[in-house]
């Protein structure tokens, strides 16, 4: 595994190159009446059009066209009850590799199901008493399978980086040279990949990680100078970018290049997803949602008349996002 | 007002050249689920993500800059109480245009709001006692405001017919070069305006208009070669795609170069846009998912291994899109 400090805007140039015409070059869009409620203009790069809902589809893309053709023959491995694994598999199926997930068996059975119907072998385990590691190890031994890590992984920074290159080209289109970036920021391979990009394409862009309130241990790592962790684990409705600490390899990246962090609330998540849905017509799950929720109702913290705000995903639940909708009248 | 005959290839293209910038390119999105459903490959126009959340901000647009100088200081007038009158007043406003839209008093409150959020002077009518028409040849003639018609209009058709240039370039993009697109249809302009623009640019795409069941008026009027009526304007929740009847202009287009049509049920609508809200994370009003619901549902009425489908608009009220969650769950 390579150190941070290997990273470079060549690593994300060349998975761009790969992700050409497999990747969705996602849509850059704004509203005139979002651009009101934020007091400058948003605009909003919407991953979560993204080939299975989310960004990570490039991570997946990313690491498993960089593998050998024996490797890819062998299969990949991954541990993920959310949009890493459906990025892993579809990646791996449209290469023609095996892929196996392990998801917690207490995982929603439609996660599940997903995750299957895109050609992945899931594997369940026991949150309570199995290992996922060890399982993970096992069957990579056993297998030869090459695992993919959802974050601190350079060739799947590299492939989350290529929506920092697009960020920048849209930018430019839009006439915006200077211009915050707001990423939903779990373990960091993101927010770590675009300020890379950023810095080689667009250097008047500044890549701010948004987080929530409680769960917001890259804010405060980037504060620390050093690698903080979160207390818990359970409590936000924004499980997707809920992690235990920035990782290894996207730490020094990230407190290179980006910040200050700004936490947002869950209830701030839910009306971005309903002015998402009236506004922009897209879904946006809850912790797709905080870079949008940090854009309008943060602009305290923000500096400058533009705001670039990347919604991550768009995989939630009905009854979620109906809970947003009753919640938030238009 | 020009006739049919007088619509061509060249008014569509130099649309396009003073849309380019202005209007969004909106991407082709699909998703294995779908693919599966269908039976063969679904793509997704997804119009609901242009400028307004509808295709209608590309007629507007290209009416409006159609104009003279003196026209346009003058300003534009439209009657519509949906999606063309958010179209016409967003153009219009970004053109520095007054815009005067016409709407009936009963329409609902957030679209008049809207309308005026986008800079129009909204003029409202009492449906039982007022002539619309009246109202608006009175202002027309006092402050010189040119009409712009929804759809029977050649500039308003060249508009729409730019969609069809981008489903041409990005049929192509992704390999296809035979299919089936399917349109939402109400008076026949965007539906005549692609299939200018697709028998010049991809001539193996053919253009099937989709309405609701009971306002079939475009198929009707295919199958017989003439004209035909709607008996009702009521009872359909595809409230943006009932039209009395086909366009004098884009019969004749649509005569020569579309169909047969297709009818689709109000729930059939609804179970697209659940599956568009789960499978492609974009919203759909009920009109803008005829075309989605008959390629997922009317398979045996297509011909072909890929169809097209243009999701028109996403203007839906929360209430609505929480109906078709609720009753169609993953």
């Amino acid at each position: 595994m390579a150190g941070g400090n290997d990273m470079n805007i060549d690593m994300i140039r060349a998975a761009a190159a790969r992700l050409n015409g497999h990747a969705r070059r996602t849509p850059f869009l704004s509203s005139p009446f979002l651009d009101e409620i934020a007091g400058r203009r948003v605009f909003v790069k919407a991953e979560c059009l993204q080939h299975t809902g989310s960004f990570k589809f490039r991570g997946g893309w990313a690491a498993v066209s960089a593998l050998t053709d024996a490797q890819r023959s062998a299969g990949v491995i991954a541990f993920s009850s959310g949009n890493h694994a459906q990025g892993v598999a579809l990646a791996a199926r449209m290469h023609g590799a095996p892929a196996v997930i392990i998801m917690p068996s207490n995982a929603p059975a439609v996660k599940i199901a997903n995750t299957r119907a895109l050609g992945a072998e899931v594997v369940l385990y026991d949150r309570a008493t199995e290992d996922r590691e060890e399982i993970g190890d096992r069957l990579s031994a056993a297998r030869n399978l090459t695992l993919i890590r959802p974050y601190d992984e350079p060739e799947v920074i590299a492939g989350q980086g290529t929506c920092g290159l697009e960020i920048a080209a849209q930018a430019a289109e839009a006439g915006v040279s200077e211009a915050e970036v707001l990423v939903c920021c779990g373990g960091g391979g993101l927010t770590s990949g675009i300020a890379i990009a950023t810095k080689a394409d667009a250097p008047g862009l500044r890549v701010r990680p948004c987080e929530p309130q409680g769960f917001d241990d890259v804010a405060r790592s980037l504060a620390a100078g050093t690698i903080q962790r979160n207390a818990t684990a359970e409590g936000s409705i924004c499980d997707a970018i809920v992690t235990p600490q920035p990782g290894e390899i996207t730490f020094p990246i990230m407190h290179a290049l980006c910040g200050p962090g700004i936490a947002v609330s869950d209830a701030e998540c839910l009306h971005a997803m309903a002015l998402a849905f009236h506004r922009l017509r897209i879904v946006v799950e809850p912790g797709g949602a905080a870079a949008l929720a940090a854009a309008l109702f943060h602009g305290a913290a923000l500096q400058g008349e533009t705001v670039i705000a990347v919604a991550t995903g768009g995989n939630v639940d009905a009854a979620t996002f109906i809970r947003a909708l009753d919640t938030y009248p238009i």
